[in-house]
């Protein structure tokens, strides 16, 4: 597909992350003002809040934009969503004839603050990326070799919503109860092994009913957009609670994703296809139409008082071996119900090169082989101060999807009330 | 403590669970109409939600029980519960002048339907039932010893808080992958080994922020309240999925609550003291005053077409090894943030001989040792029409304080739309 141009010029830009083609979605204000819901046009946000408020933008028979979440939108379903997204190519489009009353609607990306674009729901983090999980088994338990189970289900569990962040927050670093191998007790204190995770999250933009099984062919549908998540993990914390019920404070303290929802529409020019199957999926697994996308992805890494950010890796999030709406079936198949607001994290993506690794915890061997930065600093894991970023988009024919960067820095710890 | 009397008489009978000094809160509907907040007093239900309409009741500022869950009472903090703690009590002890213009407000709770009285932010499940780990390490792992963490840490996962159902709500045998020891390959299909977990659930009343951690003594004060909690659980899909990432879909097709929360001031009575430590606990999981408390807890089942059910297994809530303020605690160390409405249950209870063991799991001890119920059936886990029901009360003297049967029936797996 080739870029459809606008009359923002700045939308036409071949480096833009935000031309016509793409049409995300998040939540912004403006000089401290309430926040509302936009919609990303090159580097202006159109005021969709706003137009719905004059009566110029309506989707369904009830305001929906009157709340600065898109939970509302989602509500409405695949048809609303599609209909949402014509109107405003209409109202975008080079030669609109609705310019004149729309233009006043531009809002500078430079002026706006960007907050959640969504209300978390529940938050679910998954396994999808085989090296990850090969590698993290090689660092962790002594072996490559994947959990008898990891090529049949997509394994994941359940997050907790309430760490969810929008970009530009910074994240405390965690206390919690760790144990050296060597140590004969656990001890108390703030995290030493501070990490990320590059993701994707989806979000489930219609739900399902408790009890009731579905399809991936309905998974898919049910998938509003896409946004970049980075999984912030305290991999001492976690490496002493996780056995035997799995990840769970040192997962708890953020997450961050992109300000920006990139629809399933803008993305599916983008579609590739499913990796090859080292065994055959269970049939209710199985995909007509391969849930996978080519996005480039990119971490950056930036010390305090560094000049500039390093690229510390660099991958694509056509590495993961399961698709969103695979996941999904997955979640839902057994009867849990699912709702507008779910997001569901991809699993660390890593490709099989060191270059293409999604965690420090990877790229540092598990702190063995610490990385260089192009400053000169070394790390192995994340220190107080450092930024961290990350970077995505699919390259169309002359333009570029992306979804903003999803960035936080760490912060010290903060004491518990009436301890030293 | 003793009997306080109420003039709502079938308070004053040492059989009710809802003397005056309980006052457990809960959401009913009558005939159809809205649902409500309302408290269980004897055989009755007051109706707060009316009361608070007309005028009669006012906690705070804005009104609080204008919507069907208890969440924004929660809000309102400690000090704002105990006075509508004293305002209940001064509505309804024996000799209340205000008996005239309150006792209009008396629903019997034969006509009424119980509704879920809170709306659960996230739902996280602990494991603090030391026989139960102990058993289910010896069941699936072969050894009874108690995973090296233990002993230390209040080990947690999340939950599926859209799965968290009210008493009276049937369940849907889940659909999972599953795989024999003995197969080549996994398979999909309904659960055969659908359980119960006999716990206790405890609600955050009030919050915490984001990166910062908590003590124990806030933490005892963030608690409003507690229910009945059967986590239903399909052993066999738990089986196979749940390492290394935890439980998953063999818990996300249902957990049942009792209709009533069962503030903590209703229960302090019924403190006791915490358990002997096998090893020290860290600072920071340390209680001045221990959360346990004393709660007898009986496990019932009931085929379809029996006469009537039969007692399978009997327990106290005292066994578990860390309170809800430890886990929650704990749960909020790292900088998790919590809310109103979180439900923490409290893993599985079990004693030390089989007649306490909280799971079919234990009672059949791996489906080796299938149970004979009282009409001759036998059972290893759940067959499809089984009714499971927990109960559980505090004992005063002379009086008792109950939560309400938590109780749900195993209906047979729904199909996947277009499969046969």
């Amino acid at each position: 597909m080739k870029l459809m141009r606008s009359w923002v010029e700045s939308a036409n830009d071949p480096e833009t992350q935000f031309p016509l083609n793409n049409l995300p979605y998040g939540v912004f204000s403006v000089d401290g003002d309430d926040p509302r819901c936009g919609v990303a046009i090159g580097d202006m946000i159109l005021d969709v809040a706003a137009m719905e408020a004059t009566g110029l933008l309506r989707i369904g028979d009830d305001p929906v934009l009157d709340v600065p979440f898109w939970n509302e939108v989602m509500e409405l379903g695949p048809q609303a969503w599609a209909q949402l997204r014509l109107m405003l190519f209409g109202f975008l489009v080079e030669g609109a004839e609705t310019k004149g009353s729309v233009a006043q609607y531009l809002i500078p990306q430079a002026r706006a603050r960007l907050h959640m674009p969504l209300l978390v729901a529940e938050y679910t983090d998954f396994y999808a990326g085989m090296q990850h999980a090969k590698n993290m088994g090689a660092i962790l338990r002594g072996s490559p070799d994947l959990p008898a189970n990891w090529l049949h289900i997509p394994i994941g569990y359940n997050g907790r919503a309430s760490s969810v962040v929008v970009s530009g927050t910074d994240i405390h670093r965690p206390l919690g109860q760790t144990k050296a191998p060597d140590a004969a007790m656990p001890s108390f204190g703030p995290s030493k092994r501070v990490d990320i995770e590059l993701e994707m999250g989806a979000i489930v933009g219609t739900g399902s009913t408790l009890g009731q099984p579905i399809t991936t062919a309905e998974a898919a549908e049910m998938i509003f957009g896409y946004v970049l998540l980075n999984d912030w993990s305290a991999r001492d914390i976690q490496g002493w609670e996780y056995q035997p019920l799995g990840p769970f404070q040192g997962k708890a303290f953020g997450t961050s994703i992109s300000p920006w929802i990139v629809t399933a529409a803008a993305l599916a020019p983008f579609r590739c296809p499913a990796p090859a199957r080292e065994v055959p999926l269970l049939p209710y697994l199985q995909e007509k139409e391969p849930g996978f996308y080519n996005v480039t992805l990119e971490v950056l890494m930036q010390p305090a008082g560094a000049a500039q950010a390093s690229t510390i890796a660099r991958t694509n999030y056509n590495r993961v071996y399961y698709s969103a709406a695979q996941q999904l079936t997955h979640h839902a198949v057994c009867g849990c119900e699912m709702n507008a607001g779910d997001l569901l994290g991809s699993g660390t993506i890593s490709g099989p090169t060191k270059a293409e690794f999604g965690s420090l915890m990877e790229l540092s061997w598990g702190g063995k082989e610490p990385i260089t930065l192009d400053g000169g600093e070394t790390r192995s894991f994340i220190e107080d101060g450092d930024r961290l970023t990350l970077r995505g988009h699919a390259q169309g024919d002359g333009y570029r999807v992306g979804f903003g960067d999803c960035t936080g820095r760490i912060l010290p710890a903060l004491k518990m009330p009436g301890w030293e």
